[in-house]
């Protein structure tokens, strides 16, 4: 960084905790102050600015001061409530990396002689399917309101933002037909892409033990539910075959005392829960 | 559908295919004509319309007509180039869904006696790890650029959208370190929540076996990397003890005969590739 862009840097954050129009500092005065990341970015929230008298301005001599400092990727963080900034950021090269609920975030990449590192944007939906078998070998199946075309599947739906995949197992179950259920095992992951909003889709089962046996069923969601034979179910001749799949599956591992199990831990540097689920042997009256 | 509703709808779709200048039919004319879903929402992309001279206007007949019409979800796929439209969008209650390269996707869910049912956008980051051990129990270990906080850990990255874990690990390690390798099974997944971007994060480890035993490191990405045998990395002091996990489970799946494996379909309605993961016994000889 150049002795004269550092002091830029200097006087806009001075500027930035003062009325910036009590000063008279030329250009320097409008540029925004934005928060420095690791790999040398700079993210500007619109929600932590004062009052923007003249966007374009701004940005404009924010752009020349962030090139000067030899700036790499730049980001603006818009909330609803700033969304006139997005026609001028869109004009002066920027673009959409993601958006969420009363926010777009744009970025620009100012270097001109290194591609952009970027990441993209999650792509992945995440969702779950339950198989609740009870002791009398019967599965809990369900034929959804707006998605009849299978007759009977797994229970299950979405998974919610940060939410484990067995916790939303367990949920999906309860709200679909109030069965109450504890974890098992993990069965299966099935991965695809194009599907939902152009997401890759990522499906995992999660065998479940239930706890109580009367179904009682949501009518805002679902057609019908019921315990059915696992017999039935895997000779039906119009349930889709990768359901079948999952609930073989389920009677290979139990047989063959393999599942995949669920262990919880702390990471040892950020400090911050994590689930790790991993192949093991098992005895039989685990599964 | 009311039968009024019907013909303004029939209307709005005339106007769509003809000059709307030449015909005077008061309001209805400027309306969008959007594309319909099974979930009775209506989705207008922005590239699709001709020539939009009173943004504001069109939007506002649009609503009252997707009202009369009992709407529910109403999408704008608003282009980089259309940016002008968002800041309207959002003084008429459309939100952010989601945004990629290229556009903002904004919604407005009409119904007021029912809540919203719309599902939120993916919210996981995909990553990948590879355990790729040689025929003398060496592993493949890297020390990234700019992550110096573990002096050695598993090769890896991003799952590139659209891409399989197991494409993603192979492609990660012949960058990272130019070894060329051979899918042999998923080993664990570990999934946190609170990450990049604020999103949760699934990292996927896959065992590979390798090919090639030259390494030529990406000096971009890679500060170091080399074969360490596999007993060291375990008694490393400053190696995540969650990597150390996984090079253990490595050890103790191949002593018990289990491991996660993948299989390739084709959905049968969808007809629409996938691959799922499944724990099964195996011979050692194939782990």
């Amino acid at each position: 960084m150049s002795p004269l862009s550092s002091n830029l840097k200097t006087i806009a954050f001075r500027c930035s905790n003062v009325n910036k129009r009590s000063f008279s500092l030329g250009r320097i005065e409008m540029a925004f102050v934005g928060k420095s990341d690791r790999f040398n970015g700079v993210t500007v929230y619109s929600r932590d600015q004062n009052h923007v008298e003249n966007f374009a301005e701004n940005l404009q001599q924010s752009l020349e001061q962030w090139d000067a400092e030899k700036k790499r990727g730049v980001w603006f963080k818009v909330a609803l409530e700033e969304s006139d900034w997005i026609p001028v950021l869109a004009k002066n090269g920027f673009n959409y990396h993601h958006a969420r609920d009363g926010y777009v975030m744009m970025y620009k990449w100012l270097p001109t002689h290194e591609a952009s590192n970027i990441p993209p944007y999650a792509h992945t939906m995440l969702g779950v399917g339950a198989v609740v078998v009870n002791e009398k070998d019967d599965l809990l199946v369900v034929c959804e309101r707006y998605n009849r075309i299978t007759p009977w599947k797994l229970p299950g739906g979405y998974v919610e933002p940060g939410e484990n995949f067995v916790d939303a197992a367990i949920r999906e179950v309860y709200e679909e037909t109030n069965i109450r259920t504890e974890f098992k095992s993990v069965l299966c992951l099935r991965h695809a892409h194009g599907g939902q909003f152009s997401c890759s889709d990522l499906y995992t089962v999660i065998c479940l033990k239930p706890m109580t046996e009367d179904i009682l069923k949501d009518d805002r969601e679902i057609h019908d539910c019921k315990w059915m034979p696992i017999a039935d179910f895997l000779a039906h001749p119009d349930i889709h075959e990768l359901n079948k799949f999952f609930v073989q599956k389920f009677l290979d591992n139990r047989r063959d005392g393999v599942a995949i199990e669920s262990k919880h831990g702390i990471h040892q540097l950020l400090k911050k829960p994590y689930t790790v689920y991993h192949a093991s042997t098992q005895t039989s009256s685990k599964m």
